[in-house]
């Protein structure tokens, strides 16, 4: 029943051109997705945009997509999932550092308390990562969270990481994609934590991935060249830092920016401030049941300031609960 | 007669596949180059890449290329280019800054003496730099950037800058995007001194375009986001720096990159160390009548380590006088 009323509302058409073949596709792009003012508003700009002659229409090199990751792309309750790599990451190095039994955050962590190691704050997260981040080649890195990402899992559904991303997102990156759309990651999280994966999960290359970062140094070990990572923060890109990562590795504002959190406010200030037709979009998680419930008092992807500015903009908020058909891939429809 | 030779020699065959439509192609896709080993290694290389089946194969998604900007896609003397259009910015902006006519390096500049304004170094450098490029939005300097190139004559050629671009690596940069690669400018000039002009140079969009960087900060003006930039350098993208920055920027090595400079060897060593079939690229300055010819002693553009470096790993050397057929796009063949 459901499922025929869906077909019937979608028949929509988009078109790509090689060439001088037009493919015409009546096919719903947003399968994942219920009717409603959030999927409209999208299907809407992206055909407003590509519409040749008429005045919103963007060139495709123009056609610029930013998308925070967690929160986002994929969960991130009940804390971000590199935070939890980062915490493996200290058992497995705990030999190597008998150090830690009495040194905080360490001590708490290998006791099991991690609500205790994260008393300390900020100060405590970036030791932690630190600890668990540096010291390896770039190489050494990628692999050891590929390795991770192999056989973790999450903690509350016991499901692969990987496999907690949002399938009505990767419809929503298809879609663009296919409508002549180039799509960046803008994360708070480690850029380097997330380009081992990102192209396979989300068909986002390494060299669309942006994020926060620590420093490298380029040595040569035995006459073949490294780069090495050091225990020193580079870039946070959270917040204002997100505008500032997009015109330092993207070169130009986007036209469409989607995040979860206080932490994107920027971005989409950024991006629906630019002068061709643009589109931003939050998510608001909504779903306890499926996935999460949280917003403007949660630690992890507060989202408060945000919801102000999204009513006085007319941005496009997106209620994961009613939105949704689906939350994750596997999902059941 | 040289004609002849050459449309004879060239029946080289490439083909790029769109769906299930193969076009051969029989066309020289480098006609400004002369035969020889050095163009030979380039064809040679790229159809080894691109040969599915093969030992050598790669897949297009890591077909990365990355280029030096001055002195390998332009010419970079007297000084460079950049340089020339922060001594003109001197001029412009002197009138706002009356303590000028009594602070070095400015008041040399000021006074037409270029060489004593420089002997300060690096610093001198760096302090006109922040003098000229400072202060303004991304936006605005954007727009300072294409006004100037707009009207900017080289002082010996008394061409634009612009038309002082190498037709023959035009030419390879077309090509090995014919062939599946993704260009990319990795230069130690300024990122955004560069952005507004090589998508319609050189057909790398900003995204593509890495460089070195001053610090930029976000803030609302007037209820509008801006980024305004900072006098603090964030990044020099030269020598180690450069595979920090592909690192950093792009996330996976190279399988080609092409300098002319020292500057340039640590990314050519990045490069070449993958375990991909590579291929590194030097471009070498022999060409006094045409261009410039200089190497081991010039100041701009010193290339001395690398030429033992290239021997050593048999990269690929470029003589310019020799390969190269014409040099700008307006020069007659």
């Amino acid at each position: 029943m459901m499922k025929i009323r869906i077909v019937a509302t979608l028949v929509l058409t988009y078109s790509v051109t090689f060439g001088s073949m037009a493919i015409a596709q009546t096919t719903d792009p947003l399968p994942s997705w219920n009717d409603g003012k959030a999927k409209e508003s999208i299907v809407e700009f992206v055909a407003k945009v590509t519409k040749e002659g008429s005045a919103d229409f963007v060139p495709p090199a123009e056609r610029i997509a930013t998308f925070d990751n967690d929160g986002t792309l994929w969960s991130e309750q009940p804390m971000y999932f590199q935070l939890l790599f980062a915490l493996d990451r200290v058992k497995v190095l705990a030999s190597q550092h008998p150090e830690w039994t009495d040194k905080e955050p360490f001590a708490s962590l290998l006791r099991g308390d991690v609500k205790a190691a994260l008393e300390g704050g900020e100060h405590a997260i970036l030791e932690i990562v630190m600890a668990t981040h540096a010291g390896n080649t770039t190489e050494e890195f990628r692999k050891i969270v590929q390795d991770w990402l192999a056989t973790a899992k999450h903690p509350v559904t016991e499901r692969p990481y990987t496999e907690m991303v949002y399938r009505p997102m990767l419809e929503l990156l298809a879609f663009l994609r296919a409508n002549g759309f180039k799509t960046f990651i803008v994360s708070g999280g480690g850029i380097e934590f997330m380009r081992p994966w990102t192209e396979k999960i989300y068909g986002i290359p390494p060299e669309q991935v942006i994020g926060s970062s620590i420093k490298t140094k380029f040595e040569m070990r035995d006459g073949l060249p490294v780069l090495v990572r050091l225990p020193e923060l580079d870039f946070f890109d959270d917040k204002e830092g997100k505008p500032v990562a997009i015109n330092q590795y993207i070169g130009r504002q986007p036209i469409a920016a989607f995040g979860n959190s206080d932490g994107d406010l920027q971005m989409l200030q950024w991006t629906c401030a630019g002068k061709r037709l643009s589109f931003c979009l939050y998510v608001r998680h909504t779903d306890a049941e499926r996935e999460w419930a949280y917003d403007r008092k949660s630690s992890i992807g507060r989202l408060d300031k945000g919801i102000g500015e999204a009513q006085a903009n007319g941005w496009t908020v997106v209620d994961m609960k009613q939105d949704w058909k689906v939350v994750y891939p596997s999902d059941k429809q």
